[in-house]
């Protein structure tokens, strides 16, 4: 019953040869960077010499961000728990949710979906500001809780401009952060989530990648922390005795007979 | 209280600045590979200029095996089940486990251990293999279930020999295969677990880190399927009506009161 | 720094003492049933007889439906890659998403936010059908791919009337389901996962508990998947050669120097 | 073929019935407490009445301790990071491991592999807590880091000494408890998984699901947690600014050309 066959383009399998996207593995392993190959498999097609170095730059952008991220709690706990690397790092991906790297999706999606439009670039922006400011939603993307200007981001872009690699959805973001500061009346960057995000679409990935690009390239921090947790600190982390409070109802007891 | 402090050595966070083994994320985006960046945050140092070759070849080699393997299955299955990507992708990782990737750990662990012995590399594969068969246990990294020579390693073993990498535990590696092949009276060639497994400890790395080669690697691959079934396939992925089979207890009744 | 301390009113906890909701974790241990310590723990209070008895059944009736479910198919998946009990088990709790045990969620959302208006049932639920059909959308909660009368449904409903228990949301959801089939001109009864979301409503548990439900439940039997694959099954579970298809680009070449 | 048919003897599913170990789901709804559904779906058979008291004492016991286990940690987390409630659950059922819970399966283990020596009890725990002590293991389900005593402990071999439920498990376990402290000097006595650990055993079930008691009754504490963190805190848990430290390499800069 075909109905029932798994069906899949991207990978080919057969005795003695495994071919990705239509490539050999053992030829890719001899001529593809890390990054082309991520690439490839993702997209389907080889990048271009512009697309290569920006997908390069963003998946060493992504690679850590210390121990305080709750991914990174999560991948901690997990190994403290009397568990193997790899159910760490997935108790780390897991963790890698709407509000963490979930940015990149998000404002992909408005990316993609408002750069459709035939208007210039600066109405556009315009319009999608305003509307966001009317229903009191933030845009994604947009504004970091720790830098105030992210350095990632700041790179990001000046390896885009010197590449001249700019395309529609770069501009659309470029343009909504203007409008943000214009109508904010203070600079609400773009921060590491959204230029990721305003590069791929430029690149032409789907937006519901966009998480996708975050956790290939966190997912080696993750390994990094889970095996640092291994060898430096002793087996099943808990709160310290200070650092919570119980805070429901007094002790009762169980009334009649049940 | 400082014994709850959460230490870490891979990453410093400032406002402003991210630093991953003291070098400034912002430096690696614009000098790195993403296959150098990744050594860097799992080694504390950068490659040298074989070991980033070697590196760069190992995570291209891993990225994907088609739909087949039971990692795979887990994250379709999970993203089919109504979930986000990095969810599905959590399951795929979680399923890599002892004998799906794990022998690269396994393998690294026993080459570290034997290899540190003092003697030729011969007779410590001899007294190795010896010792399996004695005690009837597989030598993991050795046998593939589908290709009798797997391509990834011939190509691995290749790119080391053009670059002369190979140091005591790929020498060990070959002469297990060597032994095994003596002792059992036919072919059992190290696989691509195997290799890696070798290539990795010559490097210099902690056979406790090997599944993380592995994940780092192949989570692309699982992004890419996650994907895949987003686009592709029909919400609720169930066995057919015709791949199940109940062998239980045939119907009863719950008798007396209870 | 106060805003630190991880806070909680569910079980406190000090030397020699456990108390959950304020009651002492060995009276419980001597005087309740599991589901009414589950029942308690979920809503801070201990149930009446006759949410005792609906929260029983509720717990008994989703405890497993064999082996072809996607969450069934993960854990034994991650099992099968060489993995622990409890990871798999994981796997099976994460692919448990908004459509496949989802439905409770989503039908008690519905049913909550509709029981809020004051007109009479029959009017509300005229409304809502309205509402959802014009929208083109499907009332979550209502007809199975399986059981045309989802025989766990009976039971759950006669159990309700025979206690006399039942309130505006299930009075809401047996309308809803008279409208349906008014206005599809065929049958849509009302499923498992719509007739749990009635009773917790009518319990008065918030519908984002709604998934918590089932998966407390179901969490039995993919312990006993798991288990099963365990002593039945050999490791590294992979779809047949016969049963999947690659249907990507043909063989082709890297091009050029890269 | 038959070989690719997924087998199971655990649930059997036909058009509008659904029946668990043979019996009917719509029977055991009416008929049966949900900690007896669960030893049936686990053993293959219903309890006996001792049984079924020691299998709700258990489960009851196990339910909630408090926000600071690892596991809760990592069901915040992952909540935390804007994910679903299941999602949260798995990763803190993930999260317990072997050193987490895991002594149930670890003790249960010995007990049944000890428990097996045709010689009197007191002697074969003689010689355990010898071997154990010479080997310089400790014997796991001994000794607990909060509680001297654990009230848990003390209600379950009281419920089991009211019910004159005994057999040569738990009788192997108290005269462990004696040979430990008389070997060591001082009081180490069973905790709750040793505890548990004993009584399954003398219900009959195999050592390999000993963490599934565990997973099955927590749960219900994960889900009160996750829904706890929903609607009590903000999204995104971070470790506060004081509670973490980078002890690793200073800044370095990336030298010559790469």
């Amino acid at each position: 019953m075909s109905e029932d066959k798994w069906k899949t383009a991207i990978t080919e399998i057969k005795r003695g040869e495994i071919r990705v996207r239509g490539y050999d593995i053992t030829e890719m392993m001899g001529k593809l960077s890390f990054s082309d190959a991520v690439f490839l498999i993702l997209k389907g097609e080889l990048p271009g010499k512009e697309e290569s170095e920006m997908m390069r730059a963003i998946l060493v952008s992504s690679l850590d961000h210390g121990v305080t991220p709750p991914s990174v709690l999560s991948t901690r706990c997990v190994l403290s728990g009397g568990n193997s690397l790899n159910a760490a790092v997935a108790g780390g991906v897991l963790t890698i949710g709407d509000v963490h790297g979930g940015a990149i999706e998000r404002c992909a999606r408005i990316l993609q979906s408002w750069g459709k439009k035939p208007d210039q670039i600066s109405s556009v922006a315009k319009e999608l500001v305003s509307e966001f400011i009317y229903k009191r939603r933030r845009v994604p993307g947009f504004g970091h809780r720790l830098h105030e200007t992210d350095p990632r981001t700041v790179k990001l872009f000046q390896i885009a401009t010197d590449l001249k690699f700019s395309g529609r959805h770069m501009e659309l973001a470029g343009a909504v952060e203007t409008e943000l500061t214009n109508a904010l009346g203070k600079k609400l960057p773009i921060n590491v989530d959204g230029a990721i995000a305003a590069v791929i679409s430029d690149m032409g990935f789907d937006w519901r990648l966009g998480k996708g690009f975050f956790l290939i390239s966190r997912v080696a921090g993750l390994v990094a922390h889970a095996y640092e947790e291994t060898v430096r600190e002793k087996p099943m982390r808990k709160l310290g005795n200070w650092n919570f409070e119980y805070d429901g109802p007094a002790r009762r007891e169980i009334s009649g007979s049940r």
